[in-house]
């Protein structure tokens, strides 16, 4: 069998079985792996991403780089954890302009300054296509360190941000949707230069009050299941409640169409946490509360019809841009 | 200007300048970049890898994963570091066997476990060229770390294993040369397989007497260069003394000949270090005293000739390959 027709998630499973891991999280099992270092756990994370599926031809090249840290120290903010340092590995073709490398490094470098750190190593490489590796490694005291693990029945569950506004860009680029150009602005900034959630990242594992934590970059759908999988539990979700972004109200055609933006569609990095009822106070970020955790059962109730979530989502941006 | 004009050394010149890096090492400086952490350094490296220009045909797949491992952990032990972990990022085109993508997949299990540390994450990505970027991080107790400085004129300097024995292996496989079997599939072992020496760098930092340190993947004579320049001093080295494998000689045209896999082509991952001048004694691993240290000057003695020594390597086996 090729690996084209085995799909990228099975050769993970099969990889992740043979792999002599002994650590306390091990490759696929979270958004980081962790490995105990004295009182603490060192997380750590690698992503791959490349011109032809992750960098559309209006990003700039400075947001490319942008893009390739913030997507892997959003990892590191999705364990609770405070990055150490990030890497980046880029193959770039012949014919580059020695401007556009400089450019995505600066983007790489804004990005870890930005969010408190820095980048710690690198390689260059000829390569046929601008491919960038990014990795980056955290830290986090043993006793706060959160995952994908740990909601309960009864927890309410929170994101910050908005949800679909990164989406709402993928249709403004792929469509020329007609659209208010601060909104489209944005848009294609949460697009194109995410923010990594590091500081709200460390204030929910240090509210100690977050059951379980993941980030949204797969979509808020996706992201449920992985919680779901992971704290074997169920979600309760309103659509009502859901803080859709204006811009994704203002491409979409109709109520099922904005929804499927805001559920279905990644790239937002925003954080999506479960804490324990009557514990909100504790929770210093700004967030809103979208339905609670249940037994069993993925639900989002819209406009009261209860349906089930679909496990869909998309992980890259230009394979979610060319199905929405 | 394009990037294949600049070429790469340049490239990495100009990127580190850009970079907002305040840790002990940067990257660049070392084969690790090197940040506080308690009361140890923690050392990171990545290395990008990729099917045109590093793994030759004859390579298997198990090999193209041991390979990738064994680059970034060499990078490791060339700090006198401990791994913690290694990350493996992979590129597969989409036809590639299933089969393929896991046996290098257990070629990077495999070269970690056997040098005492795991495979702390990846991640797997379509591409159309395979493409293989290795992360690993270490620690060493800050006042152990070795680096590329602290070479002093007096110092001995020595090398573990031979020299050459990737470079013979480059040969067979280019120009099909005749040479015993046992010989020729010791080469090809050492350049398709080489062993990081994770377990010679931690005895050397320990002994406390070693001076400077760099593993001689691309090459005796690049590595040299690498240690003047961080440690700003010269060398006086004995063509006699040098460790040459027998393959090289094997596979070489003439004495000129076998200097030339010995000195200035890579891939034998050894380590290359300098000493106190009578501490040999705490050396506790096997190793070739090759040389001195000296004020300035880098110096080869060939049979009472000296010459200098040129600043020439390859740092990937396919570019050695197609010089030899």
């Amino acid at each position: 069998m090729k690996v084209g027709e085995l799909g990228e998630r099975a050769l993970v499973k099969l990889i992740s079985k043979l792999i002599d891991c002994t650590a306390v999280l091990c490759p696929g099992a979270d958004d980081c792996s962790a490995i105990a270092y004295g009182d603490d756990y060192l997380v750590i994370t690698t992503d791959m991403l490349h011109k032809k599926t992750h960098f559309p031809r209006e990003m700039t090249a400075y947001q490319i780089g942008w893009m390739a840290a913030a997507a892997t120290l959003s990892d590191i903010a999705a364990m609770g954890a405070v990055p150490i340092g990030a890497l980046m590995a880029v193959g770039i073709p012949r014919d580059t302009e020695v401007t556009v490398a400089i450019d995505v490094m600066r983007g790489c470098n804004a990005c870890c300054t930005q969010n408190g750190t820095m980048l710690l190593g690198g390689d260059t490489d000829e390569h046929e296509e601008l491919t960038l590796v990014g990795t980056a490694i955290g830290s986090v005291r043993k006793d706060k360190m959160l995952t994908r693990a740990g909601a309960k029945a009864g927890d309410v569950v929170c994101v910050t941000g908005e949800l679909g506004l990164a989406a709402a860009g993928v249709r403004i680029l792929l469509e020329n949707r007609s659209i208010d150009h601060p909104l489209k602005e944005r848009a294609l900034k949460k697009l194109f230069e995410p923010e990594p959630r590091i500081a709200y990242g460390k204030v929910l594992a240090d509210s100690g009050e977050v059951t379980a934590l993941i980030d949204t970059s797969d979509g808020l759908g996706l992201s449920l299941y992985e919680l779901s999988k992971a704290s074997n539990c169920g979600f309760f979700l309103r659509a009502e409640d859901l803080p859709i972004s204006d811009a994704a109200r203002s491409v979409s055609t109709d109520r099922w169409d904005t929804l499927t933006l805001a559920v279905y569609r990644g790239g937002d990095y925003e954080l999506l946490f479960t804490v324990r009822r009557g514990r909100l106070a504790a929770i210093q970020v700004p967030y809103t509360v979208i339905g609670e955790v249940t037994e069993s059962g993925m639900q989002l109730d819209v406009d009261g019809v209860v349906q089930e979530l679909k496990e869909e989502g998309y992980e890259h941006l230009t394979a979610s841009g060319s199905k929405v």
